[in-house]
């Protein structure tokens, strides 16, 4: 039985997933948004029957049952911590530093029995399903190379906002750049070992962003990942990401996986191929129409994979009875909370690195950092 | 008056070489390859008259004015230096090093009135010479980034021999590398400061190369450069290439240059552009027929280039009387000894930080180091 949803967010991503999840049958009760203004402004326009701007009328409602959040990442730790916390299922977003992914995941294993993802919808595009199949099918051999690049238009919001701030999760890298990560870990089974990264901000000012507001958040990002196969002994797989958001006009998206004897590249949302001992490229799969809503910020592959998202959250709920209940299968290769922290160690460690400029070890917090550390070592420096 | 030609070579580019230079009307009277029965052989092929092994036939030839020196990249210093030393105008390929680059860069001071060009096929090429031009003119605005991308087959001949030993070099970076680096600094005119770069060898033996033998020169790699214009105090161009030679049939080799205002793309040899102000990307240039020879393992702007850099030798020369003399406008755009120089202390630079992981500063060498260095520094701890 479809449970009933909550939505937590007023940007481009709810306004897509909205209509998609109703287009599948799920009824959207609630939404929340930023301010009461527009909340009720999107309510109206999709016709959603309640909104708030007070997160606990929606965390609390009564036929909420899978609350989706698509917030800025500062925000996204709070509300999906306290919705498991009431028993609803979750889908959400990242967080917005590596110590917030790690309390989600406390709350995730702390209740196991609800449903805890990070909504990155390309790992549900059939092309990345292709894949992934193509890959432990034995397609592209051992794989050596990935290399990853999505062009676009500026991240930044119309307004001043966290898309312009580094620190509150705005940049290429943390929007874009952690779906990617989250992707080629998942397409090829290897870890980050050790990261290397270049991020800049070119267009610090615009017309909207002027006076004595900067942006702080990257709008171009290089960054290498030697990642390596649990266990193996293998060189491991060199993967190289591009990212520019300085390229007005359609996003270019594209993922490729170099092998031993062939090659991957998802080009958008199509999947070609080549085998070494061919000579030409074969197209693998072409996207099926998309018939969703439109959204000219978002990358198709993005776009697309969120459609093919929420089908597998239908079958996922459909499967059940109890209208809270959901079946593993159908979920399976969505991302856990547990990747979504793997992914944000992975980001600060690009960080770190395009600071540092050297090579950066990839750690996995495994405990919640003493937010009183600094203050125990100044307490500690004044006794001697 | 066009000079007679002596070409040093018998590989890939020696046989695409000749019959431009003969298409245009050069005389190629003499011919060196690395054994008797190599030389016999192309020069059979190619009608030349005259063949040798020994290199002093060629230099010394009494109708050779002009050598193009298409070898190894260890034998090149040797071969062009004495060839100016003799009067005789010189093209040729990179060396191996630094210190043969510089070798070079001092005997082309020494013989200015003498043609000394390294010959980069690139900087030719009309979409390369378009895109400078639209960089002028301030198509992009300031630039941002260049972002590079070649890939292709595997560059390593069928036997043992220097393309697969880094020290003679072989390899990506140094092979195809070295022009991409030319071209880039050509085209913004700004230089590298500063280098990250990583390099891999994943084919280490194939069919050919077995045994004991194992390949050490890179077959992927990729690096990033930041390049500062002289004199500016601008945040400079981010450069990120990315070479890789595992990917079996043609060659893709895109150059992207993105700046403030809009980008510039050429793909294989044709020309795109988008300004940010337009919603598509617009062809500049299409490459306009190539009749030449074919050769699958040299990438189509390379083959293409080389032949606008033979009608720019041809106009060169016919501009004057004199048959060793040349006028300096047409091939104004041809690489210096001193770009060679640059280009290998950037190479330098790369795989030096592909070993300590670190970005490394490129130096270019002012005077010729000691050989001496390490024995005077032995011999003087022995007396401490």
């Amino acid at each position: 039985m479809l449970p009933g949803v909550g939505v937590f967010g007023t940007g481009s991503t709810a306004r897509v997933l909205v209509p998609l999840l109703k287009a599948e049958g799920f009824e959207v009760h609630a939404l929340w948004g930023p301010s009461e203004e527009e909340a009720c402004c999107l309510a109206k326009e999709l016709s959603i029957p309640f909104h708030t701007s007070r997160s606990d009328d929606v965390l609390l409602h009564q036929d909420v049952d899978l609350v989706c959040i698509c917030i800025p990442p500062s925000m996204t730790r709070q509300i999906a911590v306290k919705a498991l916390g009431i028993g609803k299922n979750v889908v959400c977003e990242k967080a917005a530093t590596a110590v917030d992914s790690f309390k989600m995941v406390t709350a995730a294993r702390y209740y196991p029995q609800l449903l805890s993802i990070m909504g990155n919808p390309l790992r549900f595009l059939p092309a990345f399903v292709a894949m992934r199949q193509h890959l432990v099918d034995g397609y592209v051999g051992e794989v050596n190379v990935c290399d990853v690049r999505v062009y676009g238009p500026s991240l930044l919001d119309q307004t001043y906002g966290w898309t312009c701030e580094e620190l509150m999760g705005g940049g290429g890298l943390h929007t874009v750049g952690s779906s990617l990560i989250d992707l080629v870990t998942y397409l090829t089974g290897a870890h980050a070992q050790r990261v290397h990264g270049l991020l800049r901000t070119f267009v610090q000012q615009n017309g909207n962003i002027r006076g004595i507001r900067r942006v702080t958040s990257d709008d171009f990002c290089f960054f290498q990942m030697l990642m390596g196969l649990p266990g193996s002994t293998s060189a491991g797989v060199c993967c190289t990401v591009t990212l520019n958001f300085n390229m007005p006009g359609s996003f270019t998206h594209e993922v490729m996986i170099v092998g031993s004897s062939g090659r991957l590249l998802a080009r958008g949302a199509d999947l070609y191929g080549q085998r070494n001992d061919s000579r030409t490229e074969e197209l693998l799969l072409k996207e099926s129409g998309y018939s969703g809503p439109e959204a000219t910020d978002i990358p198709l592959p993005h776009l697309h994979g969120l459609s093919s998202m929420v089908k597998a959250l239908k079958q996922s709920f459909q499967a059940r009875e109890e209208r809270r209940s959901w079946a593993r299968g159908p979920v399976a290769s969505a991302a856990t909370f547990e990747d979504g922290l793997y992914v944000q160690s992975v980001v600060e460690a690009v960080k770190r690195s395009s600071c540092s400029g050297e090579w950066e070890g990839v750690a996995i917090m495994s405990q919640e950092p003493d937010p009183n550390h600094n203050l125990c070592e100044a307490l500690q420096r004044n006794k001697n």
